[in-house]
């Protein structure tokens, strides 16, 4: 792609994370995104083929960029749960995305294959250090994996109402509630 | 509110449930809710003012009634955490309708006050249950019991990669999960 035709892709990206963060699939529109961008909705449509698959691209460009800086540590589940919490910490975007996306894309199309192969090694790893004896096998490597993931996403994952009760937590104090639990599902 | 009318609102916020859940607060229509309920959007007008009165309703309806299904248990968080999953195994509408109301509703609104009762209850409860050494004081009362509600909220919370990884997961599977990490966070 010419560096002209990858700058306007890349600036539809971010803007299309932004958009979707706030509003949605259904809710965000490819107008304000080619706004955003300095683009047209017609670069969209040739770039991208559909609103849908905007969405999936943007989701896609923000997990790999996560995945280059929080790569799978399954010899440190506590360090890469609390560096997942830093990095969820600086791109708000993500969890309101991931959420957007379990309600609106459903299940019905193919999983992204950067988060699939993110996973398969953290539970491969998670596997060898519990045969090592390094970390408890009371949960099968998928379920202790699902567990991580869940527990470093949980502060915006509140109710309102509870949100409301933690308010004044530091992000330190939410960082150490969730590098605790994950320390006590894995003590020996 | 004679007889006729209850019944229509109650016929009403069952149809709301079901079409936010699906669409959300934006993407949810009240003509649809109204034709679903046998009444018409007048009706809706009266007895809730608004579609987002009507959201924020269902919502009240929906968690009062967990609240009374499962009332705090702090005596016994496990069993508190393993009734909840079983509760949002039965009200699929559950979790897409908090998770929904969390990014189409913010905090800006007032918190539900049936809500906050229930986690301040059990926030009391966990307390007392630390100070008589009957489990952990290793997490804050508001904080276990924020690590508890994730948690016995976490298999719809997946991303649809890791749905994919545990979709053979029994009912019972994922309930044994859900208890024994409680049982591993409040270990004394």
């Amino acid at each position: 792609m010419p560096g002209d035709a990858e700058a306007t892709r890349r600036r539809l990206i971010a803007a299309a994370i932004e958009e979707f963060a706030a509003y949605g699939l259904a809710g965000g529109r490819v107008d304000r995104i080619a706004a955003a961008a300095n683009a047209n909705k017609a670069q969209i449509y040739h770039y991208f083929g559909s609103k849908d698959a905007l969405f999936d691209a943007a989701f896609e460009a923000m997990v790999t960029e996560i995945i280059a800086d929080v790569p799978p540590e399954a010899d440190d589940l506590v360090a890469y749960a609390g560096r997942l919490f830093d990095n969820y910490q600086r791109r708000p975007a993500v969890r309101r995305m991931a959420a957007w996306r379990r309600l609106e894309r459903g299940t019905s199309h193919p999983p992204l294959g950067a988060i699939v192969h993110s996973n398969r090694t953290s539970i491969r790893a998670i596997a060898q250090a519990q045969q090592a004896g390094k970390i408890s096998d009371r949960f099968a490597p998928v379920d202790l994996l699902a567990l991580v993931l869940v527990i470093a996403a949980m502060w915006p994952a509140l109710t309102h109402e509870l949100t409301a009760e933690v308010r004044t937590h530091s992000k330190a104090r939410r960082r150490k509630v969730i590098t605790d639990a994950v320390s006590a599902l894995i003590a020996v």
